[in-house]
């Protein structure tokens, strides 16, 4: 399991980043480490039918890999490539992305997302990999 | 090629969109019927190192393919699942993405997706698949 | 669930498919309806290095997949595009691969795929889509 | 541009893979680099349709992104991930893969993979990563 501080930064660094605040993502890590990221709906990321972007659903899908990765290594990690699957439409309701970790090399970590709306919908699925490098974290 | 009402009637949509005016996205169909999506910097979107988010660059990725798709059917047409390769660093630049047709079935179509940023730098890559419905499309 | 005779009908069907018998490998469904996929290992499908081929383990997700998702349709189904993240080095070992139905839309279903060796090492994942059609199934 | 005896390295090792021999596959650098697999049409790796299979593309598409990725690199690189897109089938005919390097990083070399058969028919597109290891290649 990661430190505790480790993961503390993670979720600050998060919430310092403008896009955060600008689509209104809250995140937090939950007891089995897995990086939850929620979008409350507010209507400003909908397509043209009016329901939630699926570009919002892959920023969702991106940022929880990211982080489910991230948790596991104190050095940095880069997004290699990030896949989205479109399994229904979102609604016009709050989103919920969970990412966790399908395996953790040394070189590469993999990660698989869901995201599903308040309903309980399945959404969307994810996988993406991330290579690990040995620059130290800017976390610090 | 496409008929220019429909091409004309989907650049209409997309601004229409509530995401497109809250990211402040434009688009376009360029000559060869592409689809062209152009986001300005403004720092709004940026992850917590500073510089353009990859969930932005996705939601440009998922535009460009959707949009390229959807320029060569008349009915609906829904999107399967998107593929993002991250190859730099965006900066804090605007970036430019380009959607084009693979291959264009009776049930299926695939699109190839590129987004460069101001200096022309290749910051990500995208793939997708799209399937045709019979459903008319919104756009009548 | 599908009814017997068809899960019986494609595992013959498989079968008699000149792969199947050209690689060795063999298929059932379990109890879940998830399609498994044995490959023995005889050695002719390894790469330079002399473990097996990502080539075998791509075929063997590809058919976890593929037959996965055709458990649960009458009609034919065609493959759209199938994801393959390598994990570990397969070795000189058998390999098992089990494919699993993420969403089985109308239009549009999901996989997801596991590949192991007889170590119990998680080789690969994979996820698939496939376009379900009004076609009959040649299986009949 | 690579050195001529780092490719010639690779294609002999390519060749006295078993699997290159059990399939009998052939491989070539052309003289952009690119890595060109061909796979003759004999009717052993046939789905029960009888066309090639799925899995035989998947391992030319395999190959060609891994062969195109390694042709940059001195040292050994590692498939992280192959994503395959199938566009036709491939009827009975002998099968021609190109890779191509999409982007040659430092960590990550990113590459394009395109399979035609004997007619000129797109069956399918590909793209995949491989992370660069500091390991000398086994190839010396």
């Amino acid at each position: 399991m990661a430190e505790r501080a480790h993961l503390e930064r993670l979720v600050a660094l998060f919430h310092s980043s403008t896009i955060a605040q600008s689509m209104g993502i809250r995140m937090h890590y939950d007891a089995e480490e897995r990086a939850v990221f929620e979008l409350a709906y507010d209507g400003r990321f909908d397509h043209f039918l009016g329901d939630v972007h699926g570009g919002a659903i892959a920023t969702l899908i991106d940022n929880a890999g990211w982080f489910a990765a991230a948790a596991g290594y104190p050095t940095w990690i880069v997004s290699v490539e990030v896949h989205v699957r479109y399994h229904e439409g979102a609604g016009k309701q709050a989103l919920r992305a969970v990412g966790s970790v399908v395996r953790a090399g040394r070189r590469i970590t993999s990660t698989h997302m869901e995201v599903r709306n308040a309903s309980g919908v399945l959404v969307a699925t994810g996988s993406g990999s991330f290579v690990v490098t040995s620059s130290p974290h800017p976390a610090g």
